[in-house]
């Protein structure tokens, strides 16, 4: 690990751990500081604002709702009829393929797949668990198996890519959204009024107005794919770069949604991440930062249970989310606070203070 | 600077600059190496590999088409019936504006708007110039300038928020690939097929069937928006951590085309980035990494050409994303290349190697 | 004419006339009976009851903001680099390119155009004024013009496509929202709330909850494009048959947004429609019962107004749609509303009742 | 029958019956005149040129893939925590589900379901046969008696909408399109290239390069939705229109992919119609010319046989769009060919040739 750091220079991102939030739900119960690192210091003032707001309102209830890591294969055949029999028998393949998938990987399991053919393409987007890994790897590897054993059993298919494109890793898509890649989060809180006001310096009905007319209106305006919120990818950025996660998968877990009602006791604010990509082992994890991080966050692998620590991970995950996220929406339904708190913000860092 | 590492913990995340690379256009002409910063060490052999064969095929063309950073605001009116004298008058207003915006700021500059209502809603996207500056802060100044303004100017409107997420930042959309953000860059090489069968063990033919099966049909298939790729992301999220760039905007630079073509000279190659949101003054570009690279990179501000320097810098990410992508892309025409290749390189990575 | 109707059989669509619906606003000042054709019977009541309920609310307000038909053409050059001086240089020849269009036909004006690079592939999308006809065929004429100027001005351009769905035409795109189709138009009313509970059997509260939660967060939901609604095409496609328009372009039409809002007043509705494409000769004009609609509707083209028919036209589709929208919804609000309405019409129907 | 024309005046619009087009594949060995209702008078040649070159190839393979219609319910409970163990639950009830949906009529039955929840929201999209009708209603009625079941025997949801807009029904969506609706069809041929050069006036080479740049590239550019074709909705309206069909559903049906390769052999052409929502029984069906054009294709409903008929003619169907699609492509890879055509024949419509 150490040898790591060594062998190469290193890109220093400044880091803090912000909090405490306080977390409710089968995930977690429990108060934990986030760590998030970030070139854009501000970030750390909006989070430990929405946590100690959410903490306040007796804390974020979080659940991760399914998992499971995608990554779609393509193959073609001379002729789209020639697939019509090939996907009638593959359904009939399950375990067989599960047998495949399992002889790769301790942790690696199929638990489902996709397909779709478009003329004589074939595409695949097999779906694993992947224990306590984000399983980028893992199901690459399981994934080449099962093609390579396709390419064996169904001699009219030929390989064109280990990725067909409807993974999706890394890149914009109506499918993550729809058939989920990672963990599916939510998150919820019923934040009082008094605590909108006096802390956040809105009421719920302006904030509902605003995730209305901003986050629905607006992102369907702007051409956004299965998505509404205002800055989920914030979050996600500094918190995957403080636990050693491939923070490329921001992409995707910026789609997700922030829905708010004005209620008569106080605000429902929710979010939902339908594809967190995040784990406890492989790379990146070794860095003593991040393990040091992760172990703070009750997150380290345990392998008596396999996927534990990184479904907790996930839940987190959608707490720094959902303190950004609240509090950056609060200020901007007050003209002048963000522009305001951003310069407030970085005089201060600026002159050291 | 110094100060700042001092104050915070940091995430070190491994560092390594890759190639050179050999650029031609009108931005640089010039041989560089790619700073990278990632925890997914095999991506440093991607990118080298594609430098190599991009270098050897005489450079890769580069040049930047577009630049002008955007914020929208959003505001209403009782009516839509209202808002249509208003759009009509703040068509001739345009002078009015760019004074509006210019006394925000020395670099800043208003360069054009866009505008669309909804019901009542009013959503106005602010184009600017923000010189050295990526600009986000930049712009959100000058966007609430313009909106005060317009809030005296027109008293039936009434704020709603100073992002109305038609900007669109950090998030998926279509507005900023068809109108643009940041800088839009384009590259291109003509690669030599003895060059694709030699390095990259693939031919023109492989790689040109391959972008249209996979980044085309593959991302049409997967409910992409305005986007066709293999991995943009990957690059983007290392080169930006690298240089002190905000790497959330990979979300946006993630939106953007491979495009190939197998022709009698060789494989034509081409990437289309619209939406590269890069500075050289701002958050992070004090930190000693970022100003040592940046300075390697020959994109140290200079006051007499303010701009230049981050345009110099968008033409380089280009170069950075060209290389993986090509490699990527070579890798995944080869059945079993990428899984070998990554876990070859992990191992070496591990053991120190 | 009546040829027309000797030569070919004809396919008998159901149609009706429905209202009145009183509009008001720059367009159009009166009361008028929508022409619909459908094999959707209910379809009719449906229409009915929000004409009804609008036209006792005051009227229903509309507005065309902007016209302009488009085709996009498609060429390539050998590099990107070769198109970039083409594209600065064309940018320079508005007026001869103007002067090309206008050549083609008497009604035809190129008004605007927007371009994008793919690698070494053009397209460039035109935007005209067409007069009173949609302008399909028109544009494209024109178009076709524009593009074999251009193989002559610039040798390094091949043709690829007249079209280069870039368009776009009769398919769904983000673009046609954001830079338009057709004619754009917008429309809204203030009901008051003892109509809506008298007459829509609803409030002005569980209106505009449905509409955030079943046309935007659903529609986001469902991976939708630039739209927001409950079932525009269906209002588009009668009117459009009934009055001779192509009513392929409901595709585009039917991407459009509904915005609500409960306020002290009552309901606040409004729809927007940004891709109307509707014109009053050409194809399918000559039909008798064609021309009779037409003439009903004070759609008749004025030789001394050109376009003035056509775009009175589009604004009577707003109204047809906003009827027939505010009627489903308020239906939607109300458990078994709409199944018991559907089964009763239809009862009625196949009763000859 | 005769009443409903007597009842009501009608939009009359020119039909005729295109073709023969040789079918082949498991659904139909036949060749079939495919009747066509439009304005637009020049796609009967179109059409007919496609039917000639695909029969001569040898005949059009089609095959329908799958079949189910959709219509999604919107509830809501307090918290997104109440929603977790009641969509857990639901998973065990399948069977009493399907019991629900089968007593409300005597075709229709519930297939699967999809759902998602967004807060305190919960979408529901079910999924069923429906015999011989497209099932608008009859899955509207089924979705209702689910809904109501539902609010029943989960006392914390309460009734939002009987549609949620995940349906999704006559919009544009990706989920249509990932998880189908109606039928969803492929069609294929090869089409040998001399065939190619005399019919069509093109060769493999153009007509896949210009697949790939304008229905592939051009289509992202446009910001589309999983979707990459030239112009299938025209084909359906026409033939919607002409078979008694809800041709509001071209909305839908617009969204497909056409799919094309250059190969020693000739051209392979093939599209891909995910959302073909077509009926042999329903509104419309008993039109004296509905009842002969569905005779003459032999899609009468067979009451021993139901959902036969249905299938038979969403598979003609993608006869009809595979030949327009095919025409019009191969006229865009010849400069003029399209405006020539056009011109044309509109004048020999006009003078009554």
């Amino acid at each position: 690990m150490l040898l790591s750091m060594a062998c190469f220079p290193a890109a220093s991102i400044p880091m803090k751990s912000i909090g405490p939030l306080k977390f409710v739900g089968p995930e977690i119960q429990d108060a934990l500081f986030l760590p998030l690192a970030t070139y854009e210091i501000p970030l750390w003032a909006s989070v430990r604002r929405g946590a100690r707001v959410l903490s306040l309102a007796g804390g974020l209830y979080v659940n991760v709702l399914h998992e499971g890591m995608t990554r779609s294969v393509l193959c073609e055949a001379e002729k789209a009829e020639e697939l019509v029999p090939i996907l009638a028998e593959l359904e009939t393949l399950r375990s067989e393929m599960e047998a495949v998938v399992a002889q790769t990987g301790r942790f690696v399991r199929l638990q489902d797949f996709y397909h779709e053919s478009v003329g004589s393409l074939l595409f695949l987007r097999f779906e694993m668990t992947t224990g306590d890994a984000a399983g980028h790897n893992m199901t690459t590897k399981a994934a080449e198996a099962l093609l390579n054993w396709m390419l064996i059993r169904f001699p009219k298919l030929r390989y064109i890519s280990i990725s067909g494109n409807l993974c999706t890793d890394k890149k914009v898509s109506a499918i993550n959204g729809l058939l989920k890649r990672g963990k599916s989060v939510i998150a919820e809180a019923l934040i009082p009024s008094p605590l909108c006001t006096r802390l956040l310096k809105t009421t719920p009905l302006q904030m509902a107005a605003l995730n209305t007319k901003k986050n629905l209106v607006g992102s369907i305006l702007a051409g956004s794919t299965r998505s509404a919120n205002a800055h989920f990818a914030n979050m996600l950025l500094a918190f995957y770069l403080a636990t050693g996660q491939d923070a490329a998968n921001i992409v995707e877990g910026s789609q997700g949604f922030t829905y708010l009602e004005s209620r008569s006791e106080g605000l429902y604010f929710s979010i939902n991440l339908p594809n967190i990509i995040v784990g406890t082992v492989g790379n990146g994890k070794n860095l003593p930062f991040v393990e040091e991080n992760l172990k703070a966050l009750g997150c380290w692998p345990d392998p008596n249970s396999p996927g534990k620590s990184a479904r907790r991970l996930a839940a987190i995950v959608a707490g720094a989310v959902a303190c950004g996220e609240l509090s950056l929406l609060a200020a901007q339904t007050c003209p002048g606070a963000l522009v305001a708190a951003h310069m407030r913000l970085e005089r201060a860092v600026h002159n050291g203070t």
